[in-house]
């Protein structure tokens, strides 16, 4: 007696914003496991705006997805059959197979999670990769330090909330950007000593001088366009910058428009650094070391925007692009 | 009996472009040297892009210059009378006090040239902050390796005439970018492996491809714009850009358009930095040491343009905006 797995496939390459139309759900039998393989239920798929990327043909550092087959990122799941030694039935795993409700793989490509009673779904978030991604960023690339200021961008997602958090226990000044009064009132709760609504500051300029006399030593990136340009005007002398997304541009079709104020790198001495946590997983083990007591002590906080089901997956994705999320995206399995 | 001293002045704010009539030649009676004062008589002045950026009102690395005062630079001069121990007649000595025939200056704000037999004007340009900032840029900011391919834009100035030499000796293999003919058969008699004339490559992604199809470690710009572009998307993993000059913008009046691909920094976790060399004059015996005795032994070359005579300076200075000059920009004074 075989499973059926229902998984979320490709039907077409986006054009821009993805529509609904260009993903499909899909049935299919899973095989029974062979030795060495395990047999996963899903209840928690990451939704990520990394993915955009690979629903492009344009080579990437990931393949593109290929069309007409599930598709791939992080996924926490129950281990439901196991023909592996090191898996049980009932192990909590997570793994790259998300996008699908269940699935037989190797061993090999499941990851058991640390004991603890957190949340599950919080290894898809703040003890995952947008969490890690924002402690490398911060301490392995940009190196803040007490009374420095930082400026994070999208500041409101799951990187930028852990951002926002991790700087305040470094000792940092932050000010956050995001895009809504409820973001702005959450991001305050989180610690972040001042929060721009970019929709409703006409002048990103003006408010940076008056945010940031003294200018800018870190800016955390998640967003390019205008508020790249600002920050590079208000950046300190030998400030940092941390690229990490240009969400602005993930949708644009090739017409993103880069900063005009260049210059300002020259006259300010500022580094820029690309940053993809895949460089920095060797130091996870130091993240969770600082991370998970301080979720179990609430020193650290996580929020979720969590869409029902398998099929609100694609919905959840698009939602991504449209401000709709406050800390990480989710979708919950039946 | 007081000498004269004949002097370009900024007459106002260049728009764009400068013109030769925001310049004014002007002579003013110069004092007496008081004691702890020296008077020079300049014979070369230093012309350099990055002068643009004082003369508009603009804050930058430093302050705008001044109306109707005499401008500022590098020049090399001569000892004429001394009120200061540390200098006698006939003294070699290097200043910022060009734009002017003479001066009179106190003793701390000359730098006497290293003894040697090599042209003093070098010390304008590849002994002086053109071939610093090179070497700076290569060695301290980008640790550029044997092995590694370097692209440099406006490989045929000062700056991009440097970091081609420096790099060969380095064991990199060297890719420069310039505007002519000329320019191109000059820069491969300094060694560099291919080069590109922009002016007549309308693909230059495709050229990066051909010539570069392992990517590119290390660019040293100079310039922005389309080879900016064309660079990220041909970078290496990990790639490191010195950003030390926008040339292309310094006339732009604020139209500059930025590179449209900064997601390829992401990607590839590509380092940008900005330089300037006053961040790096600690390391300028270092320097001297390597490329002193480099020049004696014919090891380095430097290609000079020279202009005559002081009135010339405006126009000298205006071509280096239209690539007027192969290797370093010069007035010499009768």
């Amino acid at each position: 007696m075989s499973q059926l797995s229902h998984q979320i496939q490709l039907l077409r390459r986006p054009s821009g914003l993805p529509a609904p139309d260009d993903f499909t759900l899909q049935a299919v039998a899973l095989p029974e496991p062979q030795v060495g393989e395990v047999l996963v239920a899903n209840q928690w798929l990451s939704v990520d705006p990394y993915m955009r990327g690979r629903m492009s043909e344009a080579k990437s550092y990931v393949p593109p997805f290929a069309l007409n087959a599930p598709l791939e990122g992080g996924a926490i799941g129950t281990v439901l059959a196991s023909r592996h030694p090191g898996f049980k039935v009932g192990d909590r795993v997570s793994s790259m197979l998300g996008w699908r409700d269940s699935f037989v793989a190797k061993g090999e490509q499941l990851t058991r999670l640390p004991a603890t009673d957190l949340p599950p779904q919080l290894f898809l978030g703040a003890l995952g990769m947008p969490g890690m991604t924002a402690w490398a960023g911060l301490h392995q690339v940009a190196k803040l330090q007490a009374g420095e200021t930082l400026l994070v961008s999208a500041a409101s997602g799951a990187v930028g909330t852990m951002a926002v958090q991790l700087a305040k226990r470094v000792g940092a000044k932050v000010i956050g950007s995001t895009g809504s009064a409820d973001k702005v009132a959450y991001l305050k709760t989180l610690g972040a000593d001042a929060v721009i609504n970019y929709r409703e500051t006409p002048d990103l300029d003006a408010e940076l001088a008056r945010l940031a006399p003294e200018g800018i030593q870190v800016y955390f990136e998640n967003v390019g366009g205008a508020m790249l340009e600002a920050a590079l005007n208000h950046m300190a002398l030998h400030g940092r910058i941390v690229l990490c997304g240009l969400i602005e541009q993930y949708n644009s079709n090739g017409e993103a428009s880069g900063p005009r104020n260049l210059a300002q790198v020259i006259r300010k001495r500022i580094l820029i650094q690309g940053l993809l946590v895949s460089d920095h997983w060797q130091h996870y083990g130091a993240f969770l070391a600082e991370a998970i007591p301080a979720f179990e002590a609430g020193a650290l906080q996580s929020e979720e925007t969590v869409s029902q089901g398998l099929a609100s997956m694609p919905q959840a994705f698009i939602g991504l692009f449209q401000g709709r999320n406050t800390g990480k995206m989710l979708v919950k399995l039946d």
